[in-house]
Formats: C-alpha cells, structure tokens, sequence
C-alpha cells in the first residue's frame, strides 16, 4: 500500500508521500514515491504516485520524453515547456495512456488491474500554482479552495485531522505539521505504509524549493511529533467528562427524556415481534 | 454505509451503532442497527449489523426461531437457550446461512454480493462475557485481551483512537467516550455514517443493562464531546512546535545530514535519469 498527501495553500505547497510497497504481506520493498522536476525560476513540480509499482514507474520513466501536440502547431509539448501544469498534466495523462496501451491488456490477462493513482502539483512561471489528482484512465481533477488537499492510497486514516486543520489560509509549516500528523496516524494503523518519508515543502511563486527532506525512524521533529501527539491526545482524552449514567448532576447529560428517537426496545422473547 | 464497533473490556463491554443506511448517495434512510436480547439474571446479548440490508434483517428475523441440534440429543440449542455464547454465536452463524441458502443465488444473478457483517456479544449466565464478530459465510472469530474491539462497515477514520486509548483494562466510561469520539470522526469524514446513534453499556456479570440509550443531534453529552474534542484536539496541533528549516535552533530539527537514506534528487532536465 502506500500513502501520499498534497496541500495547496494560498502561502505554498506542501508533498508528503511513504516508501512502502507490497505484493502481498510477505513481500514488502521500500520505493520512493514521490519525484521533483525543477527549473529553477521557470518551474516547480512534485508527483506523488500510488497504486501498481510496475505502472507507476513506467509512467515516470515515459514521462520524460512524452510530449502533446502543440494545436497551435508550435513545439511538441512537454512537461519541460508546458506552459501551464494544466498542460503538463496532460501530458502526464497522456503518459499513463501510454503504459496503458503497452500493458493494460497483458495485465487483464493476468487477472490484474490497471490500477494507478498519482497527485501532481506544482507551478510554472506566468501562472499560479495548481494541484491535480491523476486517474487510472489518465483523466484527472484539479484542487480548490474548498478542497485544497487529495490523498491517494490508504487515504482514511490520516484524513480526520486534515478535514481539521486545512484550509487555504493554513500557513505553511502549519500544513507541513498536519500532513506529518496525518502520516503517522496512517503508519500507526497500516502497517503496509511505511518510512521512510519523503516531504517537500514550495513556497508560492519561488519556483524552486530547498525543503525537500527524507524522515526516517532516527528523525528528531518526527519523533517529538509522533511522541507529543500520542501522549497529549491522550491528556485532551482524559480532560473530557465522562458520560454520566447515574443521574449525578451534568451540564451534558447522555440520557434524556426529549429525544425524537426512543431508546432501543430490548428483545426478551423468542416470541417478540422485532419492530 | 455502517459504522459500528464494540469493545469487550474486564469491566463489561460497549456497543455502537450508527443508524444510516444508503442504496446509492440519492436513497437514504434510517435503520437502527443494534438489537439487545436480555432474559434478566440469564443472559445479556448484543448483536451489530452492517452490509446489506435485506440480509441482515433477515438474519435477525431468522435468529429468533433459529436452532442447532443438540448434539447431546437435548433440546436444539437457541440464542435464548444457548448455554454459552460460541453456541449462540454458531446459531447466528446458521441463521446467515439460512439467508444465504434463501437468497444468495437471486443476489448472483442480479449481480449483488452477499455481504453481510456482524458483530455479536454479551454474556450468558455460567461464562464470562465474550464478544464474536460474524462474516458473510456465517464464520465467525473472538476478540481477546490483544484485540478487545471490532468494528465493521466504515471502519477506518475511527480506529487511531481506539488504538490509542482501549486496552483490556479501561474503565467502561472510558470505552464509552473513546466509542463515540470514534464515531464523531467517522461522522465527519463519512457521509454515509449518520445520527442517531445506539449505544448499550454492559457491566461483566450484571446479566441485564439499563444502560441503553440513543443519541440524536440534540443529545447534551454528544454535542460537548463534538466540540470540545475538536477544540481541544486543534489546541493540542497548535501547541506543538513547527518544523524549522531555517536553521533556527530547536531540540528537534527536521532536516539531519546524518540518515540513512538520502533526500530525493531532482530532476532538472528530460535528458536526466530517474534512478
């Protein structure tokens, strides 16, 4: 399995991606997932890919040499010259069609699926930055303000905080700190993520990035946050009231009279009828 | 979707249940789906639902006429006459298969699985309690002291907090606390999980409860744990320090020259390789 997440913010960018494949249980690789294109002052783009390792890797490997059709028949285009990271992600979606045209029916064959998920974001000078998630059939969305992150692979676990903490206005190392927090609930619950990680972290308009760093067990920000979320949600746990069932007075009594929904009636009977 | 869970603990167990049922996003409606059979002084038990509907309500229908052989020769063994809850819970097991021997073949042909799940415990007068979680083949396993809790349906966005809070030895208001903050995230991040909620507390060796109630939107205690969770949990992500990159000093910096693996490269041309 594998978990990667990507924010787009109005102060910035921030990619998080595991390392951990596996083809069933009893065989588990550590593969990056996560590659950074950079021209320094002309562009900045991040992919983060999930789902076939075989697929995922043929994409990158063709999506240095892909290019499009300039309908304005000027240079082919790719994601070197795009204009816009709508267009690279075209290209990148014409990429996966590629693999799929050379595989996709040998893997059908085989009982396997053309499975394949992959974020690109990124920005390229003339344009704001832009977030896309790409499909299996090399369609893909674009992220908004209302939804300003995407998650690919074993997405749920980590999602909670997230949906908490994210929104467009989210300073960046703030973004930084929830995606990590996110990550670790996933490693704590998955075992089939794993580190080390890969983060890079773009600020808006620099088309380049320095922040890019590898986390593994011996991290010391990642084990202070790991060990301090652990330990205080345990604290916010305790500092909350425990449901009163005796009657003892409460400012928020669990059972109440004035319910629209009657409690459970119980079943004492095999003879009782259930509704 | 379903979300329920339950927690066996050595002070008694916890169920609950959330209460939407879903064909499609445009079809959805309100099934309870916790059913509690009490013979007071005799037996105590609980049984969650999740899957298809029709399946399961025709499970629950069965269970109440449902009978093993005795292979002793007595009486056939009921759930109201069981006298152990592995005997109970292979008389559920039996009641899936009536449903499935019914209507497993129609669900085929129209392209419908059989997929039913369930979790089923309690205690009955002469054992401990025990806690069962059902699968669609009418196969069934038990929670132990390493795995107190099942969930079934839309599991994944509350299990980090049951992780980290239930162990065989928390208190029962506990468990019920930690319960419903896990429902509360499942509700957040899962549409198709909705209020009202079933809640039913057990106390070991009490052989009855009183502690049954439901909970909808208006629900005091409900509604302090919603915001105070959220507030507090936001609190706890402010409180924890931001990643420094820029050198400042701190006693957990996140960028180390001394890992094992090195930081992503980039790519910087077409012509670059990726590995």
């Amino acid at each position: 399995m594998t978990y990667c997440v990507a924010v787009k913010l109005k102060a910035g960018m921030v990619f998080l991606s595991d390392s951990r494949t596996n083809a069933g249980l009893d065989q588990i690789s550590t593969f990056r997932k996560m590659i950074v294109y950079e021209k320094p002052g002309d562009r900045f783009m991040c992919l983060l890919s999930a789902g076939n390792l075989s697929i995922s890797q043929s994409i990158r490997e063709i999506l240095q040499v892909e290019q499009l059709k300039d309908p304005e028949g000027g240079e082919p285009i790719t994601i070197w010259n795009a204009r816009s990271m709508f267009d690279a992600a075209r290209v990148l979606g014409s990429a996966v069609r590629h693999v799929y045209q050379r595989d996709g029916e040998a893997l059908k064959r085989s009982g396997v699926e053309f499975n394949v998920s992959m974020i690109f974001g990124g920005q390229i000078a003339g344009e704001g930055m832009r977030l896309f998630q790409i499909y299996s059939p090399g369609n893909f969305i674009e992220a908004t303000p209302e939804t300003p992150f995407f998650q690919i692979g074993e997405s749920k676990y980590g999602k909670p905080v997230l949906d908490r903490v994210i929104t467009p206005e989210t300073p960046l190392d703030e973004a930084a700190k929830c995606v990590l927090i996110s990550m670790d609930s996933t490693l704590k619950s998955n075992l089939s993520v794993g580190l080390p990680l890969d983060m890079a972290v773009y600020q808006a308009d620099s088309l380049r990035s320095d922040r890019i760093v590898c986390i593994d067990h011996s991290n010391p920000y990642f084990r202070m946050l790991h060990d301090t979320w652990g330990q205080r949600l345990r604290e916010v746990f305790d500092s909350i009231e425990h449901p009163a069932w005796d009657g003892r007075p409460t400012d928020a009594p669990l059972m109440v009279g004035s319910q629209r929904h009657a409690p459970l009636k119980k079943i004492t009977s095999p003879q009782e009828k259930l509704i």
